[in-house]
């Protein structure tokens, strides 16, 4: 479950609370649309935002929803006790895979890190994806620590936040970290605008925001890098581009993707958990422009 | 309350949960010496690893113990509904102020920063204090934004990271500040390295960590500067210079601190919530070092 597209949906909200029938409308797009695996509660899915109780909510409705689709579920949180009550909640609503982030409050040191991965594999009975991502946990791996968690049993993936710019230098730096891993641990890319470079520099598989909203176009380009159709990846990428210049303008993907799934008529208007605020007016009738081209495409 | 030591104590674990015993023994200290005010449930009462069950615990255990002490109470969530629950539970369990971080996952923005503080300073029957530290939250205030925030009624005050090292430049940033703020708004120095220099320049109180500890220094540097005694603050303050250099060593206070408890018997000697893991070795017998020569000081 670990290659090829694997979508990321939003956990829509309606008077900050979960929406439940909105985030199975997401859903049903993603399993419709065939993608290989689901990823519920990561940072889209706006995790830190939710109770203990409404992630075990959510975990259950994407279960249920899903069917064969491997679900993966995110299990982030402070407190290292907090994470593994969330990884036997994830369990216990049937995940396939656990998505946990190094998520501080205080800085955390290597060991500390090291040690908390080593403690949820070591609890866990399903696989678990290490989510690299300083943008929204401000920690950075180093490629000794990720070499050591990787080797720890139990850990199947590694979510990369992105890959150099220019084709050669991801080659590069895929091939140094693939280097640091056992043969049994996948590379999946994230941040959606390196995704295109990141399959054609020979990642497994795509953390996909964009496929959690957009699957048919995600999917065409995994399936294109996985086929080997370098010239089919680079030309649907640049179909993209203008969601990538939207991603930039706004600080990152959320923002974005919540007006979208509105745009599209899954969500309410106001979808965000407080304190986030939906974006609206001018920016809101941007996106609706891509929104509209990217349907039509 | 929003004036002289603010004295903000440890939140102890052990065995991974909060150490009552041990925290009422730092709270002791603390009314002992006569600290002017207590905080709990700050970032070095490891507010963000603790569930609000354990919160509202140690706000009602706070509150008993301190009798006339004025309690203020940290509500720092990621989720605004969090945020209301938990200044709910602060209230009821007798808060005399709350502290409110703006504590992001996203990155958050001016408005929603705003709209926070103003939805909590609606709901709250008792005044709050802004917490100003990027380097938790990682949400940096302009001033115009505190500005704005510090004019809505129930504001009380601003707990700022610190202020710069040179007197002259503090003491104008801190005139920058206040032209900024109602003359009801207090402004406390944070940043213990700071605060002599940020009593100095006019800071009406130290939100201090450092006074969590050991508050008979803390307490005669806030005294020597209400006092307008600049000679005897400096001199105080050098005597303290070997635990800040620790905090710059250590990447903060709170592993400090720790440490520091469990070296006076106050604490287990593993006290630090998971995964952040507690100081040991060589680190250990240099902090007992400087807490010897503190104590006989």
């Amino acid at each position: 479950m670990f290659t090829g597209l694997s979508a990321f949906p939003l956990t829509p909200f309606t008077a900050d609370k979960p929406d439940e029938a909105a985030f199975l409308r997401l859903l049903q797009r993603l399993t419709e649309a065939g993608v290989d695996s689901l990823g519920v509660l990561g940072s889209t899915g706006s995790y830190a935002y939710l109770t203990r109780t409404q992630r075990r909510r959510i975990a259950e409705l994407a279960v249920a929803h899903a069917g064969a689709v491997p679900m993966m579920i995110g299990i982030g949180a402070v407190s290292s006790a907090e994470v593994l009550h969330l990884a036997e909640d994830a369990q216990q609503a049937g995940a396939s895979a656990l998505l946990l982030p190094p998520l501080g409050y205080q800085a955390l040191r290597d060991e500390e890190v090291f040690t908390l991965y080593q403690t949820v594999a070591r609890h866990a009975s399903v696989p678990i994806c290490v989510y690299d991502n300083p943008g929204t946990t401000h920690f950075t791996f180093s490629d000794a620590l990720i070499g050591r968690i990787a080797a720890l049993p139990g850990i199947a993936s590694i979510k990369i936040p992105g890959v150099p710019a220019e084709l050669p230098a991801a080659v590069q730096r895929i091939a140094q970290l693939r280097a640091l891993l056992p043969e049994t641990v996948s590379i999946g890319v994230s941040g959606d605008a390196f995704a295109a470079t990141g399959l054609l520099a020979g990642c497994d598989g795509w953390y996909s925001v964009c496929g959690g909203l957009f699957p048919r176009v995600a999917k065409a380009i995994a399936e294109a890098a996985q086929a080997g159709d370098d010239r089919r990846v680079t030309m649907l990428d640049a179909q993209l581009q203008p969601l990538w210049a939207l991603f930039r303008q706004h600080g990152g993907s959320l923002r974005v993707m919540a007006a979208a799934a509105a745009i599209l008529g899954l969500t309410a208007a106001d979808n965000l958990p407080r304190p986030l605020l939906s974006l609206s007016g001018a920016d809101y009738q941007q996106i609706a422009e891509v929104v509209t081209a990217l349907e039509l495409a």
